[in-house]
């Protein structure tokens, strides 16, 4: 096994698992919602490919060797297990992704209800409480309303994300995207997301909400982000 | 075994099976809620029957062999495993869709609680989320109120749905009937429209909707009606 | 074993049984609710019984032989299995409704949360949906305010559902009694009325609830009680 | 075994089970939320320490042996299981409230979605349900907003809580902590919180809530805290 072939078996592994999460959560229902981890091997990255979903298949039936590699214009790798199926139908945005944003080492779609529910107002979550503050730094902002068919998903999605701290955002009437260094970490942004998404539409329905000073947002931002988890596996 | 005899024993399996999906999505309490499927064979549809759950029986105790057979006027298949018991008092229903819609291969009904509330309102679920474009084309309709006795339920069923893009209504004060070329793709239209009746639910809450333009609708609803889903099972 | 001790043994069983409904349900948190069984053999009626939970303990650790076995007056049996612990803090109301409802065979006390909401406000639930039409045929009143300590919950459910088609009674700022045939039955009224509480909130939130016809309710309802379900087992 | 070292294993059992009733109830999503509880032998309290989960780990790797062991400062105690590792972030503030409230036994802190809403408001939750009387005597109060790096959100639950009936505090734009004798007391608190806090949104979001008389609340609360339960177990 060469190293890169180590590291595919890795990542089909966690992909493969890690779509148990957003079952867990009650982020997907039927076949909908998708995770992606990318491999890369190599210091000049000779290697550069991801790990992503079937399409329409059922969470009952995922596996490692089912899920389906791909290079970064989103081609299915072929002669590789899984590579007699389709892959997730938002391929092409994932890819959008990888391609634009070399630190981003997972991404995860979900039409989770709430998150939906503020995309379909096309409005951002605003950061009232100190968990959002924690993983989000700020907002959850929205991205442009864009349809399957060319680059529109993935160069809204990036657009949207770079130079944000958030790693969710909310593309208009559609649903969450979710980045992170590892397929893992991308998977908990879109668990927090939903969380952050749901929690405020309560807050919000019983009235006037308060909102958190910008400097004790930042305050919580850094510290979470330096300081939480145990130093081996944070954000891994 | 006939293929009649195959057909009715994968139906059987079938339908018993995907009650289980009900209770999972949380569609259903206690015996409530119905799925049929469709069995029919030979070129002239010499058979053209229907399997449907038993009345009142609880979801733990639901197997292929205490599933009923049908013949499309409802009445019960005399001899046949399960035709001691009577069917789902939804069975009239059912047989209705079954005579006037011969595309059909499923039917489901259930009280899942966000559908029965556009219901309560006889208020068609808008389409402002691409999820919805995707699977159903549209707005989610509303039937006419109708109660059990008659064919006014089924009739209501087939006079909405012929010619509509959505495989599920609601019909008023009263819950979603759905359809699909199988009994699965009706489980899973059932699933989705629970799904759109409680986003939907929630973005309104929020404030207003954005809609999404109908061309947009269209190009997404023939998308995912052609593309999505491996080529082997789409919808089946 | 006499034909008492065997229906003693048969209540035990199903009382502590049917607690898992309320915990599937979601009617209940901690060692919330509970649940009560009549016990009732000869024909002069000779011994008239009933199970109920213990006080305080953990929904995993009930079995038949720690439910507690007391008379009409709400006094344990000394010398019964479970009778060295405190029953239900509930017992008196039960006591109080066996003692005045000869037909009555189960009894059930949850806090729900929808139900209890509707009671929050002493607000009956109207019946919009045909669900509801069908098992209470009309809307789930409300009771009086009244608390542990006499007669006066016990009192307030018998006042309030003598003479009403509905098994479920909202009791004001407390939460929802439920009556039946059987402690099943009784469980079976709990769930529907948590289920038709829930319903009706989602429905009004969204705006204006079409009323159905008094002629239709008590259509749905004659037949519900009458036709629904296989012979032997309907509502027992 | 000396006595401490039995008292630190039954109370490292006790913090490792109690965080699956976190997930049971919904409390917590993905890493979030920490139980802990207070070791506490000799009659001159020679030995007052409390065992606390580790930060950022998986509510399915948890077990008695990577609990974490600190003293009333906050700081690991070196050499024992677990020590290697970094206790929950929010530590300082659990330490605070052992080495201010003396009979507290157990401190819970979770982001519970309806209580952190109702905290995002910086509302307290009114008494208008018999189970909140029972269980906390009166209204949720709110405390003071405060983040994390000093002891400013130990000092805000201490000077909250003391003094008051309830076991609860929601810390403004933050989220509850929870006291009581014992973990499992403060494990209670935390899901009766919750529950509380849903129920209570829920009611206000169909109309006005009916306040009950405070000579009523005072009567159940002295009730509840000491008749109801086993007269062995009760709140421990």
């Amino acid at each position: 096994m060469t190293d890169l072939d180590e590291a595919i078996a890795a990542v089909r592994a966690d992909v493969a698992a890690l779509h148990a999460e957003l079952v867990r959560y009650g982020l997907v229902v039927w076949t909908g919602g998708n995770v992606s981890g990318r491999v890369r091997v190599g210091e000049d990255r000779s290697a550069d490919l991801f790990v992503i979903k079937p399409s329409g298949v059922s969470y009952d039936d995922l596996a490692p060797e089912n899920m389906i590699l791909c290079d970064l214009d989103g081609t299915v790798v072929p002669g590789t297990p899984g590579s007699d199926r389709s892959p997730s139908s938002d391929t092409a945005a994932h890819a959008y992704v990888y391609r634009n944003m070399p630190d981003v080492g997972g991404v995860v779609h979900t039409h989770s209800p709430y998150a939906v529910a503020w995309a379909a107002r096309g409005e951002e979550i605003p950061c009232v409480i100190t968990g959002m503050a924690d993983e989000f730094g700020g907002p959850i902002p929205v991205g442009p309303f864009a349809i399957i068919g060319d680059d529109s998903i993935g160069r809204g999605i990036v657009e949207t994300l770079i130079g944000h701290r958030s790693r969710a955002v909310l593309m208009q009437n559609h649903g969450p995207f979710t980045i992170g260094v590892s397929a893992k970490d991308a998977v908990k942004a879109a668990v927090m997301c939903e969380d952050a998404a749901r929690t405020v539409h309560f807050a919000r329905q019983g009235g006037e909400l308060i909102p958190i000073p910008q400097e004790k947002i930042d305050a919580l931002y850094n510290r979470y982000q330096n300081v939480y988890g145990q130093s081996t596996d944070a954000r891994r």
